[in-house]
């Protein structure tokens, strides 16, 4: 997995355990597939342009340790499973320093036209998305 | 002021000082307004509908107590300095039980067409917003 | 599964898509899990103040149907897989009205004590979370 | 006023008007007067370990014009109106390129030791807040 964003963690970011919410991990997966998108020389916004969008249609998320405030945090991400209309983007999240490995999950995505329905993905978008 | 909404703190709202952070009483105050208005017997999805957007171009807030997760809090909203394109929802939030004031402020609102041009209201969405 | 709650869809869940964000819902399984433990007399307040945390170890969600602004999502939650140390709560939202299935998916909850230690759930833990 | 920061617009941040959500603002706000300690040597969670907390509890926000998905946005902060228990952090938000003023605004804090109660900032902490 390619490392493509370090993202802080805002005190907003946090709860009252002490540590970050489980729900904001789930923009940190965001993050991780724009960025990845973007080393690639596109961005998800100009995949929007062509008429093209790609939700989220599931989601995994495995918390292994917590993140605190101000950590650093490591975001890494890949996509495997590229389908017709579909990829998966996995991520592994890290803390900077130590590199302990903080969470990590997957997302589905389905590729819909500007009607919101299902459809195959072009061939550039495709190229795009390949592992 | 008449109260419109209850809201319960979630876990998610807060952060590790303990207490709800600062950013979520945004929410609370658009829980505020579209409560105002559905009480009135319209919603702001029906002003959306009519080609209308009342989007806030200004904010504020002051903090008066700490709200604390799973706290009951009630929104209190009324409007005020009605304008031929601008309106202002005003809020107060309070702890049921004990009435304990946590938060009072203010948002503004511009009236814009389906273009983004800040445009004078039409005669039902003033009688509508009318304090 | 019971339904717990109610919640409406606020201007801030939405995304550009015109459909709640996919984050957001992991905030409405925090309420149906809250209210699923209310509905049985306790609190998750309740046992915080018992010395024992239950935070998320993993989370699974399916997005069946977009959710839109200002809908009134129901909100239905039962627990699962009970276990020493560790339950699952599963979660079903639905469009009022229509009762369509918007999403659902599960959390995984392990018991730790105030030092962060996986550790068994008192007996009175246990009978409260039972399926 | 310093540039602290950069952040790039989420499409979790926007919301169903295509434009970023006012309630996101603080959250900018809140990474400005991080960056901003940041770049004194010190960090707020320096602060916090040396038993103070310095809450926000008032704040203003002018939305000048729409910031959007993919944008990259400029955060600049100072800070104004320095006094024994409290300290004001000023902020302006552009993006990038064209340096367009998006929002600008403040957040005031109070100097709370780990009781929760108000208290004279020590000499450090008020040298390191200096404008």
């Amino acid at each position: 997995m390619d490392k493509v964003a370090d993202v802080r963690v805002l005190y907003a970011d946090t709860d009252q355990m002490g540590v970050v919410n489980n729900g904001v991990y789930l923009r940190w997966f965001e993050i991780g597939r724009a960025e990845w998108i973007r080393r690639r020389g596109r961005t998800y916004k100009d995949i929007e342009k062509t008429g093209f969008m790609m939700p989220v249609v599931e989601a995994h998320l495995k918390y292994r340790e917590p993140a605190r405030y101000d950590d650093l945090i490591e975001v890494e991400t890949m996509t495997d499973e590229l389908r017709a209309a579909s990829v998966k983007f996995k991520y592994q999240l890290k803390r900077a320093g130590d590199g302990a490995l903080l969470c990590e999950g997957w997302t589905q995505h389905a590729c819909l036209n500007s009607d919101g329905k299902i459809v195959r993905m072009p061939e550039p978008l495709i190229n795009l998305l390949r592992p």
